[in-house]
């Protein structure tokens, strides 16, 4: 049986180096026995809004335990380093202070208790400027993982104070919605700011709509499955975490529609 | 100790955003204990045939087990979702109906029996349209590892309804073979369909000939390693999973001969 | 628990096929509790000294016992493959004899005793001439973890033998030094082959200093993080593993410099 919390682990820190791999083992050196579970460590460079929505997205699915993230441009800097636990089910969550938590947090409650790792007697010495995942994140999420209270982490501070992640927010009226790109995926697929709810009164499942981005307009199908518009076709879709998001069946529609984040898209009934 | 059959899993995920973390969560929650081992989760975007051949390949070291495999551009639409047992070994496959499955069975003796999984008892429910790696066939896996007899996941179907995968076929006669280029590794060496053995009389081991593609034609030898060949010359060899294949020591044979999928590729003693 | 010590792994095989993961699995048929940490399997193809500086940098922050690295261009040739312990902690290092090991042999005391696995009794039959990470180095390294001794694995040698990894040197005065560029991470971030203590007397922590590229010639700063230098601007700094390296602040030094291995740069005082 394991001995310790499961422990999740996203990053940016790529797979060309070995920078996840060496988080991994100062977890396995700590903490040998808890199960360490890679959500990915392909999060664009220093993008803490993908990070932060891939890892909201994925906790619903994770066991309770720690949940490792390290997106952290502004590392060595302000930021705060910390580890919080959720009102929810009592996950704690480990990683830099910028907005990359808050997502996930608020699925579960949001935060009840925050401390600042600073100084954390779990931190490995010395402390390097720039690659705190190893040195501060990693060690303080096994602690944690293998029985280790939070206030024993660092010194408590305000939940109040952590960080938000700001987004967009999309228009909606009755002929038709204005909504932004968040961020898209391996296969090319946008999700957008926008639920299904959003689009009641406007848009229906399965009805046709037009699709305006920056760039070039575009028809577009409502669809369940990629599969339901001919190859090629792109399609308005409710995504696996329940986000509406655009896609071209057998394609790649940030490519076709030129889509960066926070870039303007129209749906318009047709 | 493990508790738990071992799960090997492979996919086309990618490492950018989270699914295969997702999935490895899910697994990990239901079948903790259960060792995971990731084969790859790389296999080119949609390509069925490039994840069927790698599944094929490893399977013949990897213990036992559950074998969990996603590569599904059809997903959520008529393909059937599938558990299957092996004749040989009784390894469990979980996955698609799409062919993806069809070389690994072949290699353990054909399907013993077959699942239809479309309404699992063991899926996550609601159960999404566009990812069935995480709600469905992720648990279906945790769960047969955990020791769920096959048919408690989901309809009995007859094995011999699943899918093949449609392959080349080389043309062999005696001053020369017609192969076909069935997919490249990370390093451009490309995989041909064909065997040693079907080069009986027309090529001979250490020999020279002559590599015609689309777009080029170039001297080669049949050699057992990359080093025999001078940098940047080409090679024909035997690969480590038994089949023949191009490549250039130190370079890229994919990208020289400009070879794709299904490319015609001309052998010829010299 | 554990049974068996950790083994980590590093290689150059890449995420886009499965022979990781067939080495993972190989070492999971072997010693299915031996806990198995990737450090990274994207090390650049062929690229001996990247592979070789990354395990070094790894090794102290991972826990002693075996430690897997293949990164062969010179697999089924001349090159030894090999086994050997540590002078210090007695660690075990597997892989290719090809300079591969020695940094990070050096970090700890050098070989005390070394094991050519040409023959090893461990070895999967038959070995294939182009994959000796699954059929020679995988099960050598399982079945050290799982207690084998090293003089068990194959046929002793002189650890004086084994290979050197050939690196630059910098050229120190007290008007500036001429460094090597080793590699560059993810993040375009160029490691040097100087250490702080090397520009002792020329210059100094968080003075100006310009820095000359073949391609082009900047002003930096000696900083200690990214976020002291504007976005976009060029610093000089020790990174996480003890090497003076160059970083551009949410940029990518390596682009910006035009630097690829063994190129120079002249690092000269403001």
């Amino acid at each position: 049986m394991a001995e310790g919390l499961p422990i999740t682990f996203l990053s940016d820190y790529g797979y060309e180096d070995e920078f996840a791999g060496v988080c991994r083992a100062v977890v396995g050196q700590i903490a040998p026995d808890a199960p360490l579970i890679d959500l990915t460590h392909g999060v664009r460079r220093g993008e803490v809004r993908h990070g932060a929505l891939a890892l909201a997205n994925a906790l619903p699915f994770c066991p309770p335990g720690v949940h490792l993230a390290v997106v952290d441009p502004g590392v060595g800097t302000g930021r705060r380093p910390v580890a919080v636990t959720t009102r929810d089910e009592g996950r704690f969550l480990v990683g830099p202070d910028n907005g990359l938590l808050a997502p996930a947090l608020e699925r579960f409650g949001g935060a009840a208790r925050a401390i600042d790792l600073s100084r954390s007697p779990f931190r490995l010495e010395p402390v390097s400027a720039t690659f705190h995942g190893r040195d501060l994140f990693a060690p303080v999420a096994a602690h944690l993982a293998l029985g280790a209270r939070l206030d024993e982490a660092g010194e408590k501070f305000d939940p109040a104070e952590l960080s938000a992640l700001e987004l967009p927010t999309p228009r909606i009226a009755a002929n038709g919605v204005t909504a932004h790109a968040l961020f898209a995926d391996r296969f090319g697929n946008v999700t957008l700011d926008l639920r299904a709810g959003d689009l009641d009164g406007t848009l229906q499942r399965g009805g046709e709509l037009r699709v305006s981005a920056p760039d070039g307009s575009f028809e577009a199908r409502w669809a369940r499955t990629f599969e339901e518009v001919p190859r090629g076709e792109l399609l308005l879709y409710e995504d696996s975490a329940g986000a509406m998001a655009l896609a071209v069946n057998g394609g790649n529609a940030a490519g076709l529609l030129d889509l960066g984040p926070d870039d303007e898209v129209e749906l318009r009934p047709l």
